[in-house]
């Protein structure tokens, strides 16, 4: 992207803004000063005049030929989408037809639209604040329910821009406190109200940081590595999951080697079960790289399905022999599933629920993943994974750049506290709230934005938008 | 394509109409008597009225949950494409919201549209005649200014439509006037004028059958094999014409075995190259099936360039072996290349420019195409290579369905000539006109179109239009 584009402001763009291919209709968007007088220029209906904010029906022609018959919308400044004079064309979806209107427009003074530059417009023309701007972004990418939530919330209801304002006010007023203080010295600094305020702050963007995690587990979905000891019924079990026959399946030990993907989706939210090579020792090169392959993978998954036989559920020792030394229990949700309890005549509410592991207790479940019996505790499980207060109206942050600057809000945020604590000078406590704050305006895009900024959040959208 | 639907035509449909994929904006369409209610119960406007023609704001909701803020136009039956109650919603073009908003028509009573359907209810409703609908396939087909002109001009213009008219004018008023002639003898009968009529109806006919070929070539192209002995600098050729390095070029005799296609446009007009293996007698296996695959290719090809090294130019025996034997130039254009002249010393003025076979006479060029010799005089051939009559305005047969019921009509109107020459029974004459006609019906959809004409028509929509 070039960031010149930027700059001009007062030129005309153009862009197809439908999805790029072949279709019944495709849409076309002029948006600047010269819209009208271009179009003008191709555009001939019968009632010779355009008419703002109705349907017009005419043909789009250069010199003698005919290209289309069309619909335009003719948006007059400020009451469009980018505030300017703003025009969409609905014409035929042929690659030539599109092409050719482009051309046309562009012949007669526009220039083509980079990526999200009519957002930029909007957001420029003061249409959308910068936090809509990105929600725009986020609505047209979104997969899922609860993604497409988020941003349409953010984008109608403005609910991100109320809930950072209200942080700024908060911090605008300890800083006015301060300063009257600093100003005039008779007035007594409750040292004991700001810390109530502060640490009112801190909640907050605690709650928004942490809400990014959780939104960053809905956009990627839940990754959930199956491991365990070889044959142990851990690509059966991830079939049964998943209603496919994704996984090799065979009692040969050791037929799992590379990893093999599976996913499901319960309750709008995404599963990605990521079926490993059993762990044993083993002289086959390539079942090595599985088994390594298996540790690498479980770095990066949320949970982990330790599957083994029933037959072992009191051989802890060999369990915690494989789980330990690998310390790969460190920060994972580990779900024990004793398989195969149909081989065993057994009474599974005799036996014990729980492994214990250091201080922590693990829950066990006892299935038979070939008989199908248990698999509905597992996914009860996966229902439950994340935290009950989770709603779809909730507010949550799905925006890297949002999340980076809040850490940093964060962190001033601390240092203010403790500084308080400690009596540190005003004058040091109200630089780091001006750093806060400005952090805060780097979100909402108030008082100042710099061009890098906007560079990199429009980069990311699509031409036409 | 389930033909029942077709025969649904009082219920209300919809589809995303917009190229299918991710965009800034999207098209779905619904129509038919129940589309205002059914959008009622999804889109909430401020004016609390949705209104014909104009541009509508709002917002699509189920339940609490807000789907997208959209713009919605209303065009009232039968003012609409489709003759009935139209509503276009220009969404956000995610994936999620495209599916949600038709799933949200669906439930609220509408079904989901097949291919062409929009279309389809726009000829029923005698918005546009049989010939338009299928100019509105075409123009979304089309790639080029060629294609697209002959499509636009049918849809708006109605041009073939007028030119079968009137022949269908003729064909009615001979048969009025046999027919008079059979109910009132006591009318001369006029053979020579009936004759005469016959023949301008030929006439008009055989011109549409050549448009079509004609047309088809614009459609696809002209398709160039390039052939010749090995080494003789076909590949280089190719790649100068097409202005790539396509094709791999040594100077190890064989190294083209696979064919290698190149495409150049000229004028609007397709030139597709097809680069084959060296012809000579080889042992080696792949070459083998690589020359075998060469004269396969000619078979299929408009044009060959047969390119040889300018040193064979009088061992016109060696060239003629490899031509004749295969019987390669029977029907076809054949442009002789003589290359590498730059390795020669010679004045090409005084060589033949010709060469006989049989009764043909077949233009010899000088080039070489390592040296960018010449190749103009390559490009002025393929210029000149369609008719000069060719005109964008030209009308053109662009369907393979006319192009059939004219060759049926042709032979009815053959007939009937014939027969009229050699004085049959009026009465017979009679039924082959008036199977002409019916024919002619076929073509235009006037009076009676059976449900499998139809369906074959519009199967090859895309849906949502």
């Amino acid at each position: 992207m070039n960031n010149n584009y930027y700059l001009l402001r007062n030129d005309t763009i153009t862009a197809i803004s439908s999805p790029l291919g072949i279709g019944a209709i495709s849409i076309i968007r002029i948006s600047g000063k010269k819209s009208l007088e271009i179009i003008k220029k191709i555009f001939y209906t019968k009632k010779k005049k355009i008419y703002v904010l109705k349907i017009n029906y005419g043909i789009i022609k250069y010199k003698n030929n005919i290209i289309d018959q069309v619909i335009l919308l003719y948006f007059k400044s400020p009451n469009s989408y980018t505030g300017e004079d703003l025009i969409e064309i609905n014409c035929h979806g042929s690659i030539y037809i599109q092409n050719k209107i482009i051309d046309l427009i562009i012949k007669n003074g526009a220039r083509l639209a980079i990526n999200g530059e009519f957002t930029y417009r909007a957001y420029i023309n003061k249409k959308i604040n910068l936090l809509q701007a990105e929600s725009v972004l986020d609505i047209i990418n979104s997969n899922n329910k609860l993604e497409h939530n988020l941003a349409i919330n953010n984008l109608i209801n403005n609910k991100l821009y109320h809930i950072l304002n209200k942080i700024e006010k908060k911090i605008v007023n300890i800083l006015s406190y301060i300063e009257i203080n600093l100003d005039f010295f008779e007035i007594k600094l409750n040292i004991k109200s700001i810390k109530n305020n502060i640490i009112l702050i801190e909640n907050k963007i605690k709650k928004l940081i942490k809400s990014f995690k959780i939104n960053n587990i809905i956009k990627k979905g839940i990754d959930i590595s199956i491991i365990g000891p070889v044959n142990s019924g851990k690509s059966t079990l991830m079939n049964r999951i998943i209603n496919k026959n994704k996984a090799i399946v065979s009692n040969i030990p050791g037929t799992t080697r590379d990893i093999v993907e599976g996913h499901i989706t319960i309750k709008n939210l995404n599963f990605n079960f990521y079926d490993t090579a059993g762990i044993r020792k083993t002289k086959s090169k390539i079942e090595k790289i599985g088994i390594k392959k298996t540790y690498d993978n479980i770095k990066y998954t949320n949970i982990i399905f330790f599957v083994f036989d029933y037959k072992l559920l009191n051989k802890n020792k060999k369990i915690y022999k494989i789980i330990k030394t690998k310390k790969i229990i460190k920060n994972k949700n580990i779900l024990f599933i004793a398989n195969k309890i149909d081989k065993y005549n057994i009474n599974i509410y005799k036996k014990k629920k729980y492994f214990k592991i250091g201080n922590n207790k693990y829950k066990i479940l006892f299935i038979s993943a070939k008989k199908k019996i248990g698999l509905d505790k597992i996914v009860e499980y996966l229902k439950n994974i994340l935290p009950n207060n989770i709603e779809l109206n909730n507010f949550f942050i799905n925006n890297i750049r949002h999340y980076n600057e809040l850490k940093i809000i964060n962190r001033y945020i601390k240092k203010v506290k403790k500084d308080n604590s400690n009596k540190i000078a005003l004058e040091l406590i109200s630089i780091d709230l001006r750093k806060a704050l400005q952090h805060l305006y780097k979100i909402t895009g108030k008082y100042f934005t710099n061009d890098n900024i906007l560079n990199n959040i429009f980069k990311n959208f699509c031409i036409g938008k």
